[in-house]
C-alpha cells in the first residue's frame, strides 16, 4: 500500500480546478492508486449545508474538507481537493493538518474566468451584485509558495494535468 | 488489502459506545486492519459546529458521519462509529449509503445510564430541563434488526467487545 497524500487545487471559479483534478484522478487510478476527489461543490452538499460564503463560513468549510482529507490521507488514500479556498490562512491550516500536501495554484486571469463562466455564476454575481463572490466582491489570496502553478489560459487541461503528475513524480509521491 | 466496513454503535448517552468502540479498535489494529473511530462528540467539533440537537440537526450530523464513513469504507478502511443516532430512519439511510454496515445496539436501561452519567449530562438535562436530550426530553428509537445487541448493564466492556468481534467473524468481515 502506497503513502497517502493530498493534492489541493486552489483558484478562481472557472479556472479549471475540477476538470484538471478529474484528469489527474483518471491517471492515478490507472496506476492502481486509491483516489478520492473532494470537490468544493459536492462537499458543500454533503458536509456544509447551511454554510454560506462569508469568510467564517468558507473557513469552516475548508476545515471540514481538511478533516476528511486527513482521515483519508493517513489511510493511504490520495485525495484531490478542488475548492476555491481563497484564504491563505485556511490553506496553510489544511497543509499543517494533512501533512503530505501538494498545493496547486490553478492560475487564470479573472477576465478569462468571467468569459468562461462555466456555471453562469459570474454573470449573476456582476448583474445582481452578489456579495462574497471571490474575484468580484471578495478577495482571492494567491498562494505564496505553491508546489505547482498551472496557467490554464495558456495550457490545455491535459497539459496542466501532465504538469501535476510530473511534479508529483519529482516530489516522490508517485513513480516517474 | 481487506474489505472496508462500518460498525455503527448506537445507544443512549453513557451506554458504553465509546468505551467498547475503543476496545474493538485496539483488537482490529492488532490484526493489522486500518481503522478509524468516528466518535459523535469529536465529529461534531470537526464537521458539525453550529448544529444543535433538534431532529433536523441530529439527522444532518448523522448524514455527515455517514458520508465520511462511506468514503473511508470504500477505500478499505474499517470505520467504527460511536454516536447516539436516536432515529431509526437516519440509521437506515446510513446503512444504505455505506453498504457494508453492522449495526450494534449498545443497550442499557436509562436508569443505569443516568446513574453512570459519564459526562454529567443527565444531571444537567434533568435539573435544567434541557430540551432535545435523548432519553429524557427526546425519543430513542430502538433498532429493529441490529446485527448485534450488547447488554452493557450485564456485560463488562471487554465481554461486549468480544461479542462484537465474534459476530464480525461470523459475518465474514474479519477472520475468526
Amino acid at each position: 500500500m502506497g503513502k497517502g497524500f493530498a493534492v489541493w487545487f486552489t483558484g478562481l471559479s472557472s479556472a479549471g480546478k475540477t476538470t484538471i483534478s478529474r484528469l489527474v484522478e483518471a491517471d492515478l487510478r490507472a496506476r492502481g492508486l486509491p483516489v478520492e476527489v473532494l470537490d468544493g461543490d459536492v462537499v458543500r452538499q454533503n458536509l456544509s449545508q447551511g454554510l454560506g460564503f462569508t469568510r467564517a463560513d468558507r473557513d469552516a468549510n475548508i476545515r471540514r474538507i481538511a478533516f476528511v482529507s486527513k482521515l483519508l490521507t493517513r489511510n493511504c488514500v490520495v485525495t484531490l481537493v478542488a475548492a476555491i479556498s481563497p484564504y491563505r490562512e485556511a490553506r496553510e491550516l489544511a497543509r499543517k493538518e494533512i501533512g503530505s500536501f501538494v498545493e496547486v495554484y490553478v492560475k487564470c486571469p479573472l477576465e478569462t474566468c468571467i468569459a468562461r463562466d462555466v456555471k453562469g455564476l459570474y454573470k449573476k454575481a456582476i448583474q445582481e451584485s452578489i456579495p462574497n463572490f471571490t474575484g468580484i466582491s471578495d478577495p482571492y489570496e494567491e498562494p505564496l509558495g505553491p508546489e505547482i502553478v498551472l496557467h490554464t489560459d495558456k495550457e490545455t487541461p491535459e497539459e496542466s494535468a501532465a504538469k501535476v503528475l510530473r511534479r508529483l513524480g519529482e516530489l516522490g509521491y508517485v513513480s516517474r
